[in-house]
């Protein structure tokens, strides 16, 4: 495991406002051992820092009610969803209390005319398709983890479609919050774009919990297209690759999804699901449209990819068909972990100007070899962000400090290029030096609004800023 | 004139700074009164307030300067670029020194490959898009006046085509901002997509000067697309066309541009323009795409139009013909000041969902006549925004006080409706008691933010919030 800091615990508040809420919710205020560790819990290498206590929150009026009570004894509150956070974003650091939003799990209302909906926190995106998908539309960002929609808020997450449809910055209409003093806000109204004041809808997207708790998110809708084309082609090159997805993105294609996995992925993936994939570069397609809009998309890319020396091109547009040829791409978390059993796979998140994917991603493989680490890639080419999941023996000490060293040199590099140490996953605990180093004197700014919206540091203490 | 706020002037801290910048700017330091008074003009029927002096900046660095002499002696500072706001933005109610940016005007670096550029804030968008036309790229957001696009991000301005392309929020990667306190920050790199910390560009976005001077921007661009058809049609009823729109974003059509004009709109542009529409509510529309998608977008449209009642359906692909289906469009601020020589054109811009669009218009049209007030519709259809021109004689005082009542009336209708009083305009002086009505408790933890950003009430004091 990473040492993650730990921080003075205000013990005598955290005593009192336990027995407060002991009284206010009996039994539903959980303090035994395996519920806490769980809520420490998240996807990483960081070691896991429990809260004292976990309430499954019912509604607003309780999340207030409890961040009130914390409040009033300057006692943590961290807010969970699925878990599923990167960089020790739920840790407890100084202790406090956990509200697990899990049961807040109800889609409010759907305005199909508005192509819009309104759901609470702990409606998962899954669970929301398929809410969704009866009436025609959907709802894009996809994180991979069927992760909660208010975590995907809180981390300002986005996926494999982003390139199309944007991330949760740009799909979220408006908030409902519960600053750090209990006062429930709503940051706009339902209007597809507005002018009216300070951005606090963008402000929390992205905040971790650092600032409020979102209790009620306003989503945008996409109709379900008419037509969906899958399509994939292999490259000589990384370089080849990248430079036949700008070509595709200037030339205009409103390409959905584009999908690279390097030579390594490919190996780990025709050995893990039988396929028989050339092992070089790959890329994974999909275009949204009408019919003749996604066969012409799909010509346009395929023209482009020919003159960058792509091979094996294959489009389609049944759901059979697309599964299979993006099945490369969903089994590729799968296959990584069969690679080295035993191993953990530790995600890195870098994102740069599309210009300088390529070389960012070949100077990273050149490194990995250098480290002897194993880590295959795969990225969000159109965004310019790619994941290395560096598979580490964790009880090998020297090994987790080589790929810690790297995953900091990764963020050095990426940094240097005018990019991003993360471009989907958040700060956490984990990235906290390394916003430092990409934003310097922006962070102190950053440090004040927290101080103002947050005075006494309770919400999720120890997360994104240096304490 | 509509009365504007006065604040309490530092007269002593003003007299030593105007010193301090004489010293240092000399004969760039102006304090004529028709270069203040300039200055303190907007496009608004709210009164002048000067400020005491303006200086033309030529970099960020005298930016900086500027404000540390400010903040050193607590004098307000206001960004000034082409003044075409329309609440009363860059009034100085308390006096203090107008920064004016239209000198830094240089477009930094286009990054083709990239599709985005780095541009000062005294660019306008229209010598952007001179710059770009060679590179086959274009910057999308077109707010209507040649406005700087400094001034487009500090008003988080849309117009037009922000159905297709989004509003500033979404098209600005970075900024470069002085801070209230002189210090100069960038808000992220130019990676295109960012996981890292809060979200400073949005929260710069749209703050209309009051929370720093945006003196770099990072834009997203454009490839322009291989077509553009332009097309119009008109409907029986304003609820039709609004039905012909929801269908046609519902169904998945990417409509570039949908903008309605109501029946007295269309009788003020038959006027001016020597045009032969059918005086019922008219639908605009432009295309982008290849050019079968094009085809297939507009034909989508005209079956779905027909569906709802529309007549006189035209659409076309060639510069010369679209020019002739968009004059309505191109004309329509001037046939509206032609329609009463010598009014003063007020405008509004409500924004509600777009199923409450139709009975916004409604309502409002009924109102209007009610209060013999003569305002003719256009609006942004496909969001949900439309401003009426209120034509008023500024020297009848009741009838200013009407259309003043209009406003409010208006305002709180679209509020009621889930809407927003700024789909674009801003806030300035002239909205901040609907914004306090709009989003109640969210605007203390607004004001939080300003206090915490600017301690002591610099910049641009008496916009946005009470003070």
């Amino acid at each position: 495991m990473v040492k993650a800091t730990r921080l003075p615990r205000n013990e005598a508040g955290i005593e009192t406002a336990l027995g407060v809420l002991k009284q206010r919710f009996g039994e539903r205020l959980n303090t035994g051992q395996a519920i806490r560790e769980q809520h420490g819990h998240t996807t990483t290498w960081i070691e896991n820092q429990a809260p004292d206590a976990v309430i499954f929150a019912r509604d607003t009026a309780e999340v207030s009610e409890i961040v009130k009570v914390c409040a009033a004894h300057k006692v943590p509150v961290i807010a969970y969803g699925t878990g599923t956070s990167l960089e020790g974003h739920v840790n407890a650091p100084a202790g406090g209390v956990c509200i697990d939003l899990m049961e807040m799990n109800k889609v409010l209302a759907v305005h199909a005319e508005d192509l819009d909906c309104v759901v609470q926190p702990g409606v998962t995106r899954e669970a929301l398709n398929t809410h969704l998908r009866d009436m025609g539309l959907f709802f894009p960002i996809d994180p991979g983890a069927n992760a909660s929609l208010g975590g995907m808020a809180a981390t300002r997450a986005s996926g494999t479609n982003a390139v199309r449809y944007g991330t949760m910055k740009d799909n979220i209409i408006a908030l409902e919050a519960v600053m750090a003093d209990g006062t429930v806000i709503r940051t706009a109204k339902r209007a597809k774009k507005s002018s009216a004041g300070y951005d606090l809808t963008r402000l929390l997207i992205g905040s971790e919990g650092t600032l409020g708790i979102i209790t009620e998110i306003t989503l945008r809708l996409q109709g379900i297209p008419e037509a969906i084309r899958a399509a994939r082609c292999s490259f000589p090159t990384v370089d080849a690759a990248c430079r036949a997805v700008m070509g595709t993105i200037q030339y205009g294609v409103p390409v959905a999804r584009i999908e690279i996995m390097d030579a390594l992925q490919v190996k780990a993936v025709n050995a893990y699901s039988k396929l028989s994939l050339p092992e070089t570069p790959l890329l994974l397609l999909e275009f949204h449209g009408s019919e003749a809009g996604v066969a012409e998309q799909s010509e346009t890319f395929g023209a482009i990819a020919e003159e960058f020396g792509a091979t094996g091109f294959e489009a389609t547009t049944t759901v059979e068909e697309r599964n299979r040829l993006w099945k490369a791409r969903h089994d590729a978390y799968w296959s990584v972990l069969a690679l080295r059993p035993g191993a953990k796979g530790i995600g890195t998140d870098v994102c740069v100007p599309i210009s300088r994917l390529a070389d960012c991603v070949t100077q990273a493989q050149t490194k990995l070899e250098e480290l002897k680490l194993i880590a295959p890639i795969v990225g969000h080419v159109g965004d310019g962000n790619f994941h290395c999941s560096i598979l580490v023996d964790m009880e090998d000490e020297a090994e987790v400090e080589r790929a810690d060293g790297f995953v900091g040199w990764l963020n050095d590099l990426a940094i240097s290029m005018d990019g991003t140490c993360t471009g989907e996953h958040g700060i956490g605990q984990g990235k906290r030096p390394y916003l430092q180093r990409e934003l310097g004197p922006a962070t102190r700014f950053m440090a004040a609004v927290k101080a103002a919206l947050d005075p006494d540091h309770i919400m999720n203490p120890g997360k994104i800023l240096a304490d």
